[in-house]
């Protein structure tokens, strides 16, 4: 089954696909109370037994309730989600260029505020500096997870989408603090000793504004029964950038999650974004060739079985804003 | 005004501090329609009109709105912000440890799955390592900000809230990663060149459940004229580790909201954690000497004007759960 989030007509309105051409409307089910069903966050709060309601509406859809495909503006699946996890690094092919790293996944944060959906228009600012696209693999969380097993942790995926994970390395080479942390000694916990540490900080260069385009579909888990084993293609305007699988993922999905519960709660669509297929094309262009402030768009990203997500990007020149307070002598003779 | 999120007999209900021991319920305003002012997020979108109405509700207060403080169970006064922010090593103090630096506030994401109210408990397991408390300003946006200029940010400020952004040093430790970045070269953008970068993932040291204690108050702005001078002060247990203030922040406050809103849209109810105020205690104890896996609570953050958030801790023996899967021969033989 393969949903959407989208706007007709000035409403924003969830469906499912019909066929090439068509969606069928699931808002207005019949035996809800009016309401109760207006977003993709509320179908999969409401449950397995909504979703198999959902299922039935494409063969009972009545003609009011189908609209043209053509006719509708595209918003991200789950346009607010209480969390969206990026799982970094997670590509057997970037293991030779790791000197040390974690023997866990290892996950930043994504704010719902960056998601776009298919055909929203990445939005380039000059001053984001160089920026690529990540095509990634994103699981769709349906039920309450906390401290599971990974054995039990496929029971709670709802679903799967295509996920372009934009990064701002420009930004992230930015965002680096080296320095003396202080930690209590291991042997004397009322003394503090310095240890030199690197630390980075992500939510300026994984989380600008329109860095998560995603879509076009929300495929329910039925319709993928292998997600450790997808194709994953990306292009820039017509050139292929990246043609990997997610089975050259370190970690298995069913792993992911259950790491990530053992510390963080997931809840009903919680998205997890598993890592970036980023082997080169045949071409050898590779997604860091794919600076956006320089190569044109659109960008494609292709999953098996989840359709094609594409967003043009488009560069404004307006410099960023002034950040800076003006200098204040008189509150500094304040004291 | 002094606003909280409360549940009371098994309903999730917002209200306004009437004094020391009540609260006057505020979600059954007369003019709004039943269920449109139901949480805090509902109140900062309905917009200064329904603020307005809210301060008259004090005194109008019929006596079945008014509900006993010691009757209730605090909750964040937000629960589902739409994005929390915390700024890293925005404390002078810190400067001197700094090798190197960005030149403009760093940022990092938690999710609002980790947000805990007054006097909710923060769950310690074991397997987490070593964590802190970080007593800190919280900012609650008021209204949607892209691109704005600092003179014009407090504009854009509803409240304030007491934060600890508790922080699992051990883990911190664990997410590093070093390696061989690939970057596009600035001579020939067709050919890669190799980058030394350290980077770090923030999400599970700063996001794990139970991790972002806030209240017990939201304070409106109105009664705070000056948030980049206000004393914050921090015990575990009974004792004293930080006693600080926000005027040794390296950026203002409308620095930090101006600079964020160029890249990340601000939307209302977000909530932007300034840094921590970590200045030792005259006795000498610091953040970083409260390792709560050794130290026993409760915690407290006292900031200037925002009452005191207290929370416990409880400590949980449990081991992390079995992420890893089963060895899989027969898989690996399919190729």
């Amino acid at each position: 089954m393969q949903l959407a989030s989208f706007n007709y007509q000035g409403v924003d309105r969830i469906g499912i696909r019909r066929n090439d051409t068509q969606i069928v409307a699931i808002d207005d089910l019949p035996g809800l109370k009016p309401g109760a069903l207006a977003t993709m966050m509320d179908l999969i709060e409401l449950g397995p037994a909504a979703t198999e309601q959902v299922r039935q509406a494409v063969t009972n859809a009545k003609q009011k309730e189908i609209i043209a495909i053509e006719d509708i503006d595209w918003r991200p699946p789950i346009p607010n989600p209480g969390k969206i996890i990026g799982v970094a690094m997670n590509n057997s092919a970037s293991n030779a260029r790791k000197i040390s790293a974690p023997d866990h996944p290892a996950f930043f944060l994504k704010p719902a505020s960056c998601l776009i959906g298919h055909l929203e228009s990445i939005r380039v600012r000059a001053y984001y500096g160089s920026l690529h696209p990540e095509p990634e693999l994103a699981v769709i969380i349906g039920k309450e997870a906390r401290g599971i097993n990974a054995v039990d942790a496929m029971e709670y995926v709802y679903g799967y989408s295509n996920f372009n994970d934009i990064t701002g390395n420009g930004m992230r080479a930015d965002d680096l603090f080296h320095y003396w942390a202080l930690y209590s000694s291991d042997e004397d916990p009322d003394k503090l000793e310095r240890r030199e540490q690197h630390l980075s900080y992500a939510a300026r260069y994984k989380g600008t504004d329109t860095f998560g385009c995603m879509g076009p579909w929300l495929v329910t888990a039925d319709e993928i029964p292998d997600p450790d084993n997808l194709d994953v293609r990306c292009s820039v305007g017509s050139e292929s950038i990246a043609e990997d699988s997610t089975r050259y993922y370190n970690y298995k999905l069913a792993e992911i999650i259950s790491y990530v519960s053992q510390f963080l709660t997931l809840m009903p669509g919680d998205i997890i974004s598993c890592g970036t297929a980023f082997k080169p094309s045949p071409g050898r262009k590779s997604i860091h060739h794919a600076n956006l402030q320089i190569v044109s768009g659109p960008v494609e990203v292709s999953i098996d079985g989840l359709g094609t997500l594409e967003n043009p990007v488009t560069i404004d020149d307006k410099p960023i804003g002034r950040w800076r307070l003006p200098t204040q002598d008189t509150k500094t003779e304040e004291t």
